[in-house]
């Protein structure tokens, strides 16, 4: 794996919530997300109550945009806080998906306290698969990931 | 000032960046964006690069929306952070328009490093002018303001 590589999955390991962009009737709309690595590397998993609106939005149209940002407050200018957005589609995991219990478990290792929101019908998987990657890692130094190289280096 | 507008009020002021959210040829984009409040209380400032793609996005659809998260790592579940989302409009702010030398003050106070960039051609200020603000303080605690009693709010 490449440095740069090494140092977006580290981001992606270091924080729990990212922003993500639906479509609202057409308006853009960023709501907040906590989220996991899939086990198999095929994307980001996110937890979501049919009541919300990202949820609606996410199941009218699966077009999405995943922002993740360094922690503030160190060393490191605001204005050049690493970070990464991810554009993707969003797969909804049904209930008799061979897929679910792993991408469960993945979560539920990261977020045990969701494990009673499991039980509530109206809240359902998601899979961020991603498509295009941009990891910016501070002032120009911007870096493009394919969905294959992004894929490598979330199994890496 | 209510306790919940307070506590919005006190996460804007805590924090520094926000993920902004933009049309880009149709799909949802999300962004990092460095924002400051204008002194003036019509809104949040942002200044960005017209190379961005945020910026470009920006300039052919105004629609918006910016979500401002609080810290990870304290006691608080990554589940129930604090957090507002801003459903807004992005005025470009013109460099011969009165409002230019105080919004660039308020941004400069706040960001005393980007002062450079304002000496950049293809650097400008945004005024994101918001329309509606829903703000979660925690688990099943979801607050809706609206354009004026936000204003209010970034005034008081």
């Amino acid at each position: 794996m490449t440095e740069t590589a090494a140092q977006l999955k580290q981001l992606l390991r270091e924080r729990s919530v990212a922003a993500l962009g639906t479509l609202h009737a057409g308006e853009p709309y960023v709501s907040m997300v906590p989220y996991a690595i899939a086990h198999d590397a095929s994307g980001l998993l996110i937890h979501v109550s049919g009541l919300a609106s990202h949820t609606r939005d996410m199941r009218a149209d699966s077009r999405v945009s995943l922002l993740v940002v360094q922690e503030e407050g160190g060393e490191t200018s605001a204005l050049a806080l690493p970070r990464v957005s991810i554009q993707g589609t969003a797969i909804e995991v049904a209930s008799d998906s061979p897929d679910l219990p792993g991408f469960r478990a993945a979560y539920l290792e990261r977020f045990p306290e969701a494990s009673q929101m499991f039980g509530f019908a109206d809240f359902s998987l998601f899979k961020i698969q991603p498509e295009s990657v941009r990891f910016v890692a501070g002032f120009a130094q911007a870096h493009t990931f394919s969905a294959e190289s992004f894929s490598r280096l979330l199994a890496g």
